[in-house]
């Protein structure tokens, strides 16, 4: 029988993604979706690529105590808008999963420091698990709450996370990320108007992004010691795909000639990570639909760079979120996720 | 055990598309791959994105004989040059889904007017069956030979099969196709180099194209009579995706009423053709990546309209060709081909 | 002395490339601009291109009273709005480039019909002068009021009207047209959101779009006869331009001959409309940011087609206003508008 | 009497966009083209936005000699060809503006070591001027040969001039760049191919990229020590604009507050670089078309950051290289360049 999951916010484009790799997904169905503008539509209506594939209708989340007991709940609302319902589906007994950034941030200080509010669920935070399964998959398996890591976040940490598990990297780094559109979201805006962007590159949070102190958090667990990440999001006139180039100074200049090795075995062989040769750099276009994060590393001069890719609405968001479902569910890891990427 | 199969000219765009959705096919693994540009590279070398799910190396197609027996073969390769290597397959007791022209034409007058040249297994023709399933499925079970349609032509032919049928139709239509680049395929030329097409629209083969008359022979074997198709493809700058509007006078008025209630059940409920409701019309994106072929129809004062809409490289190509080694070989037709449209 | 202009609901794209133009137009300068979204704001804070060029600040439309007398205006505010400001202008002693479909259909009957509401300064309808200088030219120099021509009727009317001058078409003709986003305007929504345009095209005013009256309206005056116009209008995923690909049937078979002779002479050597030899089809990307129309012609059989190019902001809107204040302001027709299009 | 200048090499997007501006231009008049590929057509067959504007046929370079004498020519020809024919039209008494690389390193070492091959006019490198006419103005008034710069050197030394004039840069800065892929040229290959490209973010020279040690060479003589650069280019698609992101440490804190009036102070006001308000970050749709380089500065915790976008046919190429020219050829430095950037 088939395990039962139901989304919160279902209508964005990463509810869309959820929604399409949990069709091909044997183990689970979806019970229901929630949406505040579409109620009352079917699923296909607002998505016609679903036409003769799902025929739920969306309900109003205020409904949520009507709606069938859930094993799983994905909740992709709003940052501060999240917590509250996340906090009701755990307490109806069903395991969460969110995409926002509400219980991410361990050290409450700098969650109120960057999201301007205090957190109204402070004692939950340490029972929630960053749901990066590379690192956390242990404690992945048994939490109640998965916070689901940033898109960015994702990228810059899988990108640094062998150099910093061994004490390598010095201080700072810097990351610059190039994104799509889709991250974004789905809601109509200036930012997000075709003829705003189809021509464009624009940078934005120069002076700081939201995604930063949760860099710092991961990135300074892994490596025992205070990272500093200046961070800096660009936009770019693609839908999905975020490129990450990382710059950082080594503590000892001839760690580079073991690094590729050192990479290849963090990750192991049937990794969504994947490790390409010195000279080869991945691009967006060949993880675009799928979950993997290509990783290609090099040197200029004493700079180390790391370029990561990743598909923002895969690895990114959804894929890592049925990534993280099915080690909570006892699933093989890559269940629904063997698809390679779509390209072109 | 799986069944085997080859492709030539595996490394262009279809070739691509169909390794992609042969990957997921439970029933049958690929022996072979041809490539007379990348011969020598592994397929996961040219194509990032196959890295950990194929290792196989890419071979000059002189090698064909050395290669291994499989059950059933795709050629990739160009009009003029695929029937030969679709002869020689056959010979050796393959059967052979070929996407080039070279055997879709029954009438070898018209092909050699549209293709300027002898055709040299003019005694084969006969023998190839025209592979689009919805139509020919029964022919197809046991063809050698399946001459896989253009990807103008599907939609054509399927945006209008219901109302031929029933002899609605007056003696010609006109049919505008807005198409994507991968159609015009992967070798580089000033046609498909970004900055000469993204910001652009333009027409081409204003006098005569040579899927028109591929569409006139089958258009006119479905009316059982002579259709005359004025058709005028465009290209514009998205990736994948064929549109075509196509405007037909009815022999009557009052035909419209029923006409929709006509498609429906001319494909029938479980059909890769979606007919919309009324009003409802489709778009490219909502059929990317997918085997689906979406129609519209509407009226415009007396005028008959069809919007059809499908992925060039799904249905148009690979996706159809999957679909019809599906019902050569005895697997379920959408095996393989379950996915909905990947958007965005 | 420069002539004083102004222009109403600046802040559009519409609006954006007037400013544009009438910057490097000698004979003019810009008094004021209104915005009821952006008052307040300097033009370069909402159009950072016009830093150093323009340091106008928009002001509310209810103050049209307090603003400088300017001998000209334009209004590129909606439908059913933009008469009332119009009249008000007019009143005032201005004249007036109407860039809404209000004052263009004279036939009272149809435009309730088309735009749903009664006409309140019906008696006024016969004083507008429809913009399109290539026909009009004359009645444009004393013009109180130009009605400017919608983007899609421009390209259809100068592809057709040397072959309506002569009577040449048989009663009906299709039109299909493909339009940037741009078009759609700069008001967010999810019709021109990036990522649902971005990889797709899609069809829409199936039965029947608000440009159509006006087609069949200027069509019929050049033929002398009525002329039933079939419409389908497209997006594609570009900024700027529109190309229009049209069928009809012409009396008879011979007229063929003389028709590309017949376009040259119709619209002179050095004129906005340039027609291309036989067997040259021209693409959007030539036409951008300038006033050109360009047309290719052929034949299809019985079918003749001709394929008009331009840009929807330039001799679709923007363009084709200057021309007609050149006109109507007595500068010779071409100023500012001198530049070839802008590629790539 | 106008000016005669000549192209080689014209057919490119350089070459185009020089044409374009050049034909504007009231001091000017283009006497030829050379073009290896399109020699014997007119330039408008190849660039049909041109028809109406400028009736020249392309010659072969090796008739040079033939073709009339010049009072400027420019070089659109790739790097090791350039240098020859440069030195040719230099003899013939022409001044000549050069796009390619060969006179922009002053140090024949650090030349030989990058280009690997032999300077053979060694000699002449230091007659040459690096054509950055907001460092070299003066230079450039007398100037033989201008060594037009590298596109992404020209938004990183105006990124960093004002900074580096002061030395308040450290020792090294980090330059991640973003391009459009103009940049790549017009001869068609797999990395301008659409479907490559169009749905990709991507990185090149990780390990190094020919304009770093130019950027290297302008950044040290402006500081008066040597500073080392780090420098990734990436691709977006996009036709036109480079946005570079630069990320610098500062000998001193405090120093930050002053910069802002800094940069607006050395620019001054009516210059080609626009410096932003603080929390104002330039995009590249701004810049289309223009030869502005826009620049907006910030911090991110200790780290000073500099964001520049040009227009790399603009600012970067042609744009740059007509500002050389009027000021070589005593024409006001904004003639035919006085255009906002060009949007949407």
């Amino acid at each position: 029988m088939k395990l039962k999951v139901g989304i919160l916010g279902a209508t964005g484009y990463t509810g869309a993604e959820l929604i399409r790799l949990l069709l091909s997904h044997p183990g689970v169905e979806i019970s229901w979706l929630t949406s505040e503008k579409f109620a009352g539509k079917k699923i296909w209506e607002i998505f016609p690529q679903f036409r003769n594939f799902l025929d739920l209708e969306c309900t109003k989340i205020y409904q949520l105590g009507n709606l069938d007991k859930v094993d799983l709940a994905f909740s992709c609302l709003p940052h501060g808008v999240s917590m509250h319902f996340v906090m009701k589906l755990i307490q109806s007994g069903a395991r969460v999963i969110d995409f926002s950034a509400d219980f991410r941030i361990k050290d409450v200080a700098i969650y109120e420091t960057w999201y301007k509010s205090k957190h109204p669920y402070r004692d939950f935070l340490k029972e929630a698990i960053y749901g990066l399964p590379e690192i956390y998959g242990e404690k992945i398996r048994d939490a109640k709450l998965v916070a689901n890591p940033g898109c960015f976040s994702t990228g810059v940490i899988l990108g640094l996370a062998p150099l910093l598990s061994k004490g390598f990297v010095k201080d700072s780094v810097i990351v610059d990320s190039k994104s799509g559109l889709t991250g974004a979201g789905r809601a109509p805006s200036l930012d997000v108007h075709y003829s705003e962007t189809s021509e464009s590159v624009s940078a934005y949070g120069v002076e700081g992004h939201r995604q930063k102190p949760e860099m710092e958090q991961e990135l300074s667990n892994l490596g025992g010691a205070p990272v500093d990440v200046i961070f800096i999001p660009h936009t770019v006139p693609i839908n999905r795909g975020i490129l990450t180039t990382i710059y950082a100074k080594l503590r000892e200049k001839k760690i580079g000639e073991t690094i590729l090795e050192l990479y290849k075995q963090y990750y192991g062989e049937n990794s969504f990570v994947r490790i390409y040769e010195r000279g080869k750099i991945p691009a967006t276009k060949n993880v675009r639909f799928s979950n993997f994060c290509d990783v290609g590393i090099g040197f200029q001069g004493d700079t180390f760079v790391s370029i990561t890719t990743l598909d923002n609405l895969g690895k990114g968001a959804a894929g890592q979120a049925v990534q993280n479902m099915n080690i909570m569910l006892g699933f093989p890891e890559d269940e629904g996720l063997k698809s390679p990427g779509m390209y072109p």
